[in-house]
């Protein structure tokens, strides 16, 4: 058994395991607000490192940067130090410039505990000025888009 | 003039000014995203602090604890290292048992940089049981409303 | 094989690996020197860990609590995005009321990166006063401890 | 009266305040011990720009970039939210090619905090390659060198 605090438990689906350290958490005793980006991005980079199938990132891969447009987290389940989680990464909506990844973490139990979405937008290499997907990357993406009832995503997604 | 990292540079409207930090900074030279969202939870707490009156919290004050129920970040502008911002508080929607914490950062000549909502819940202090606002804070919270429209908000907002 | 951001790699001899994040690193391209302080810290939680043997924390274990009483880095190579370093970690002095905990990483062809102590100093659990090791947990330390120039080390430690 | 999370309260002597904020604290309800890292590179951070008058970092005002080559801390008492500390920092030792800044960090009735040692190494900012602290850099450190004695650093330091 895999003994660490953030490892890709599964390719397809991908999912990304996480164990809450002791320092992840406040003094009410759970996993404080801003310690879900840190688990959130973790996992976004593993899945978007994961798409990139190699190159240094997933936009290097097809000539472009992906900044973050935006990102928003909805928490439905409160943590405690050594809990484990699943996070469930996908792609959503792909729209002209930027696209969805989707995190879905739950319990090993299933139990929910955040839903996320995350945001990039792709901006010329050369300069921070938006442009479309390109059609490489967004085949890439497609290919990987999942409907929230899909079967390898929990009920709840 | 004050030197610092992050400060209160107006209680009404309240304003927190934050500097960029070289260790906020990736290897794009710009900030990384994960660090709004310390941006964001730095001024949310200043804020939620101001509107505590000097009690250790605002959950303490009226009974209740607030933890974070979701949060939404969009980015429209782009942050280097020294860069300053100014992150306009404000209350937004306030429910039944959840409200937005709005928060709108500007360069200091007004040109944005993000936009933010932080919903905290109400639960009871001595079970994490759902529970309405309330109606002590939520006069506090009703005072310190502000629309979008607003003049002490950047037009923007 | 593994893909992750930090897993145990080895338990005998005791090795955390870490894979440096994008985020991890400053503009000057590499690892920011804060961040290496999460790299010893979460090492030195997935050791002491281990050395609890199923307890929820290695002085919980022994009836004890062990705040940090002193650390110190010493950094000898630099780090990339991407990169892999293993932390070997053993006990290094054990005294009346601390102990050390002794980090040591090197890149995966064994080329230096850092060097850190970390430690811990046993203060009761009813009251932040110093105590003495229990001996149980001094049994523990002593079979853990190794010296520099133990084998199951790389010979610059 | 300033309200804010890190700010310069004085120049001569150089003192940072810092108030712990609820984030920063663990389940143990005091400050974690990784946190105390943020709190030293945040007074070093403002006591270098301080002396590189206006450049954007001491090492580009001198020619040369300055990396991390070893810190160290040393705890001696324990913060809970919203404990205030300020920080000291002074030049210790300068050597041929590093040098330390020193930190002690108290509350503000003077108990000691922490106490730390930061020490950068002058390297050629075109390579990664060690070199002498350039003259009109050891004269500006000189100018800051304190002895422990110092009547402007509190007795225990």
């Amino acid at each position: 058994m895999i003994h660490g605090t953030e490892y890709v438990l599964s390719q397809d689906p991908f999912i990304v395991r996480r164990v809450v350290r002791w320092g992840d958490c406040d003094p009410a005793g759970v996993v404080f607000t801003g310690r879900f980006t840190d688990y959130l991005l973790g996992a976004v980079a593993l899945y978007t490192e994961h798409l990139a199938q190699g190159a240094s990132s997933l936009g290097a891969a097809h000539g472009v940067d992906t900044p973050c447009r935006g990102m928003s987290l909805s928490f439905e389940g409160t943590l405690w130090p050594r809990d484990e989680i699943d996070i469930h990464c996908t792609i959503g909506s792909v729209r002209t410039r930027s696209y969805d990844v989707r995190c879905v973490a739950v319990r090993t139990d299933g139990r929910p505990v955040f839903t996320a979405t995350f945001s990039p937008i792709c901006v010329r290499s050369d300069a921070r000025v938006g442009t479309d997907i390109p059609p490489s990357l967004r085949a890439i993406l497609e290919a990987h888009q999942r409907t929230p009832a899909s079967p390898d995503m929990p009920a709840r997604a």
